[in-house]
């Protein structure tokens, strides 16, 4: 099937460029309540996908054990910035586990907030592993092993226990069997659902009454530590945390790349799974924004506003075009 | 109609993401040659529009009351990535008409050359509108002001003569009428066009003989200038600059914004116009690797082939999937 057109950008009187793609919101009960286009094939959902990934780390006890804040718990579900707020403290829990920047198994990548990138620039600072957008995720991971008592090397492998723990929570909160994979850009396994199974387990994290007792625990640690520091789980002036912002503490959402976007919304126990077709970032933003304002979760603030209908601008800064819904995300309704 | 899946770009064992499209391949008789997909909805060409923007410039005998080198009329159909051997070259033909930077209509955006861009950076050195990339196209309009001896404030309006020069010229280019435009990333208009119109201008500058005398030898010039210089029209290591040097000097292409992709192909005759309906352009650079290969202009170099079908890549260097032509794009041949 052909996925319907979720967004356009235009330019003077024209369309420029459209976005297909496809989601689906499910309640914990696994009920389908609004959807469009394929939700039952395989996809990444990348980054989306670090608060499932996180489960193992707060349901296997070791976030107690190593006496984890809530933040350190937002920080694995992280990507961020790289930013000191979100450097110092994964630099802090490492060293906490008795471990440091080299046992992480992810590359370094240069700090996407601006200024700390041209800082170090000036200062001829090579950025470290723990720049990585992904490093919380990764010094998760590595705190079950060290929970576990077991090898941290190769941690990110799909064959190392901290993995399989993922993989088999994941599989029983989307109910489905073993799950395909592939190599995410910070070299740890992610797991192929479809937007269903994604959506349906995203629902049973932010609603999790029916789950059992140290599962539902963990997923509503999860969860409220995501909606209680949006900043951390991605960063100064990010999307992610503009929209939780203008949520008001209703809404748990995460990006991933390649046009992955997740929403956990506690207080009516939904889950959000939407793909862009074609990878683009810029049209997931626009389409978890529309469903935020679908669902009545976004205040009218500027700063929300201009995600969701989105100014193109020239290099002088002169309004262009638009980054707009289509007319498939107008007058949507759950059922 | 839904355009055609034109690339595919795969994790593991799945396709992540897909990207459709649609191109046309014509001669300079308008005879459509090879094409897939929607190619009569009007398009922005983007930068790759900048040859056809060039020919006021040489056909009014701008370039030849300047002097201008063939170097110059390639950057003025560049969009460069802002290293010395743009900037400086944009300066002195600046001077040489008696302008300078602050005559640009363009914004200012750092150099897309990391070693530039990092050196600035480091020296404290804030980006001029030297460095935008198309600092080379508006010292071109004003070239044309300059030689009529008529304002250069206001060059980049689309009522100024330079802009009405540009419009008839592409009009008649490619047999059409007033065409619709939007303002471009630069602030000057841009021109839409349908993928058979484009393709048309293109084949008619790749092979002028039958155009009137000036307007021939000025598109001789604009398409033998882009294929001696393949790194003054992008820069080093762009896929611009690879891919024409792939060809040995037989096919010049041209980038645009937002998934459009160009090629002129002198020996032929042959014009190439490709969008990809979502704007990436990763996908567009796919698609005219593809079509250069499937019309024999790609040497086996390293470097194009990886273009052609182009790993992804995590942080850590490993190949985690590949960026590659659907098969749609196989076993193409010219009509």
């Amino acid at each position: 099937m052909t996925n319907p057109i979720l967004v356009e950008v235009t330019r003077g009187a024209l369309v420029e460029s459209i976005h297909r793609g496809s989601f689906a919101i499910m309640d914990a009960s696994g009920a389908l309540r609004l959807a469009l286009g394929d939700i039952e094939s395989p996809v990444y959902s990348r980054s989306s996908l670090k608060p499932m990934q996180a489960m193992p780390l707060v349901e296997s006890g070791a976030a107690d054990a190593f006496g984890l804040s809530d933040e350190e718990v937002a920080l694995a579900c992280a990507s961020h910035s790289g930013e000191p707020m979100h450097t110092t403290r994964v630099a802090a829990w490492l060293a906490r586990i008795g471990l440091g920047e080299g046992d992480l198994a992810c590359g370094a990548h240069a700090s996407r907030y601006e200024p700390v990138a041209e800082a170090m620039i000036r200062r001829g600072e090579k950025p470290t592993r723990l720049f990585n957008n992904c490093s919380g995720k990764h010094t998760g991971f590595l705190t079950v092993a060290r929970h576990w008592d077991i090898a941290t090397k190769g941690y990110e492998q799909p064959n190392h226990p901290v993995q399989r723990a993922v993989a088999t929570s994941l599989s029983e909160l989307c109910d489905a069997g073993e799950l395909p994979f592939g190599i995410d850009g910070c070299a740890a396994p992610n797991f192929a659902t479809s937007l269903t199974q994604f959506a349906r387990a995203a629902a049973r994290m932010a609603a999790p009454d029916k789950l059992e007792m140290q599962r539902a625990k963990a997923a509503r640690r999860i969860v409220t530590a995501m909606v209680a520091h949006p900043e951390l789980v991605s960063g100064t002036g990010r999307v992610c945390a503009i929209l939780m912002r203008a949520s008001k503490g209703r809404a748990a959402i995460k990006a991933g790349a390649e046009g992955f976007y997740a929403g956990w919304i506690p207080e009516t126990g939904l889950g959000i799974a939407i793909k862009i077709d074609d990878g683009a970032g810029r049209a997931a933003e626009t389409v978890i924004a529309a469903l935020l304002d679908t669902l009545k979760l976004l205040d009218g603030s500027h700063a929300a506003q201009v995600i969701l209908r989105a100014p193109v601008l020239n290099t002088r800064g002169d309004v262009v075009g638009e980054r707009r819904p289509s007319s498939a995300l107008a007058n949507l309704r759950l059922v």
